[in-house]
């Protein structure tokens, strides 16, 4: 693996989306399934390179054990999934919801399975589709399981994306003044990243594209899910929080900056350090091999350590794919081991009532070697003090 | 009911969510359930007034017989629920996903309920969270039924929201011209909509607010869930149809048009009157105790009578609320009649390959004597005849 990544815009491969059927039917046959069904649209649009979102009508994407997985969808969608779909699918449709009595999707959607077979189903299927699959079904995420590790290809679209985002943040740092509205930053950096995107890609996929930029005051910093009133202003000093993040026709990447207008409060400085100190450590260990919740714990006791237990809100970092938000997890609770190809954020933070909060977000590659940070922005104290 | 509702977009009062939590609470005892757990954001987001995304961390809303519904949250995100939810609720956290053993959402989500009770649960529900759940479990949609029939605070937030679109869609008859290209639409007519949206709702929830403004041409107009290149390219003539939808603060409505840029192309004429007198047929069935079924069989004869039966693809018409697509449908599968108080679009629609698409859609309120048709657009095949 290469330390830098040429940035990918293409839609997949038919050869990348073979290797994904590939590795997605070794997991069934560890788990010994004849058949793995997936309902969660953000696995069918892996598999197949098709987004759709979720309404009354199910998509269902059916993976045997060879030949062309097939595709159960609503009549109306049938050119929408064939325009965007670029791998092998067998069709079948049926007409509407709710439609006449046998031939609904719940009418069809059985006969697709050859009797008494053993089939996979996800966690996140809705239980109204759960209940109406036949054979002996099992619980697994195979799909979820095989997204962890990025193929070169994928790792060319989120550095992709992360160019969108370096971009963004770029600008949230140079129009970021006090008094300065939430609803102006969102919509002018927002804009020229949507903007970017459909320069670079023309032909985007809407439903998946998504861009977003935020800052959060001191006043509520503090509470990092919080949403602001987008009438909220930018104050004197800080700590202000950037969010800056995007799904990128697909791929969803993050960048974050703990930063100040003008001056730093006298108490913002040690908060400041432990975080940046706490991040170092993190880095430090990126490495293959390494255990995810003893990289959070480790990084956890930096901030314990420094007196600030009940400052902290949340894990060291998630993966990213075709998601902003998805395993592996930097989480104390996790039971994996970190692995060349996995993408994930490194966001330690520390949340202060009356004060802000305090966290630097990155989207990093795991290499065979160590890391590689895909985002770019200025990262010490003395390059995010901002002149006003 | 009267006539004309004046648009409502000040937030739920506390007595208007009681009265929700009153009917599921009804529809429970209907069902003889002890608790009943709501998972989807959708229904959260009724209850409650908080409105989520799905993340790997859930949010759980759990309504026993009395008392207030508890919700199980993310740490992360207690405050940010405080903030939105405009009903009493207990609050029990957990800390991140994963957590350490004993410590995770589902070690504590089965502790919340009585031994042995009768539990219901959503069939949106993800089965990996149907199959934590304790007690005799059954599958049944009440706040989904709850929700089918509007209270007047929702009709006054209905009537606000398709005021926005009819801002948006008059904008989209005006600029649209030959040539320009789909992108073009989208950004500046859901930034007009989007802009409104705050300006009358300053505190809006940005997770629940989105605009869209789109045209299908003739080329793509047969294929009515399509999603084109924003490089699409507005054409002489037409049939084009408008999208024009949005969900503001919560509230899902649509408005679209089937108009044309100069000139009717000679073939057209036909279609277009085929649509206009099956949608008119609907309308002439609007009113309480009619078969939805039947309105939509009835509809569907129109166009089979005059020969385009193989043109059609989808139902007369759905729902809208705090979603721009759910129950109840105006479909030949549908088992339910027409009831003051519920919110329907009514759009049967024509699609020729080569020809493009044929469909009007307005949002329509069903009142104790027929209804009201809470969007606003023209809709004559001479008032859709556009200068260019």
């Amino acid at each position: 693996m290469n330390a830098v990544h040429a940035p990918i815009t293409a839609p997949p491969e038919k050869t990348e989306l073979d290797h994904r059927l590939e590795r997605v039917r070794e997991l069934m046959a560890e788990r010994n399934l004849d058949y793995y069904v997936s309902f969660d649209p953000v696995n069918v649009y892996y598999m197949t390179n098709f987004a759709n979102y979720v309404h009354e009508r199910p998509f269902l994407l059916i993976i045997g054990k060879q030949g062309a997985p097939t595709m159960l969808a609503p009549l109306l969608e049938l050119t929408h999934v064939k325009m965007r779909a670029r791998c092998d699918l067998e069709y079948v449709t049926y007409y509407e919801f709710p439609a006449p009595e046998g031939e609904n999707w719940y009418d069809i959607y059985p006969t697709l399975f050859a009797e008494n077979s053993r089939v996979g189903i996800e966690s996140a299927m809705p239980v109204g589709i759960a209940r109406r699959t036949p054979g002996d079904v099992t619980m697994t995420d195979v799909i979820d399981e095989a997204r962890v590790i990025k193929s070169e290809y994928e790792i060319g679209r989120t550095t992709h994306a992360c160019s969108i985002v370096d971009l963004g943040h770029a600008m949230v740092l140079e129009i970021c003044k006090p008094g300065l509205p939430e609803g102006t930053i969102y919509s002018a950096v927002s804009g020229t990243m949507t903007k970017k995107v459909f320069e670079d890609i023309p032909n985007a996929n809407f439903f998946i594209t998504k861009t977003a930029a935020f800052v959060w005051p001191p006043t509520i910093g503090h509470d990092p899910h919080h949403f602001p009133s987008l009438a909220t202003p930018m104050e004197d000093g800080g700590p202000h929080v950037s969010i800056v993040a995007a799904q990128v026709d697909g791929y969803g990447v993050e960048l974050e900056r703990t930063f100040f207008l003008g001056e730093v409060p006298e108490h913002a400085r040690k908060p400041f350090d432990v975080m940046f100190r706490a991040r170092a450590k993190a880095y430090e260990m990126l490495r293959p091999g390494q255990d995810l919740a003893e990289i959070d714990a480790t990084v956890r006791r930096v901030i314990v350590d420094a007196g600030y237990e009940d400052s902290i809100l949340h894990r060291t970092g998630h993966g990213f794919g075709i998601t902003g938000h998805e395993a592996p997890y930097l989480a104390i609770g996790e039971n994996r081991l970190l692995e060349a190809g996995m993408t994930v954020s490194i966001e330690p933070g520390i949340y202060r009532e009356g004060e802000g909060g305090y966290r630097h977000s990155d989207t990093v590659l795991i290499t065979e070697d160590g890391y590689v940070c895909l985002t770019n922005a200025p990262e010490t104290l003395e390059e995010l003090i901002l002149a006003v």
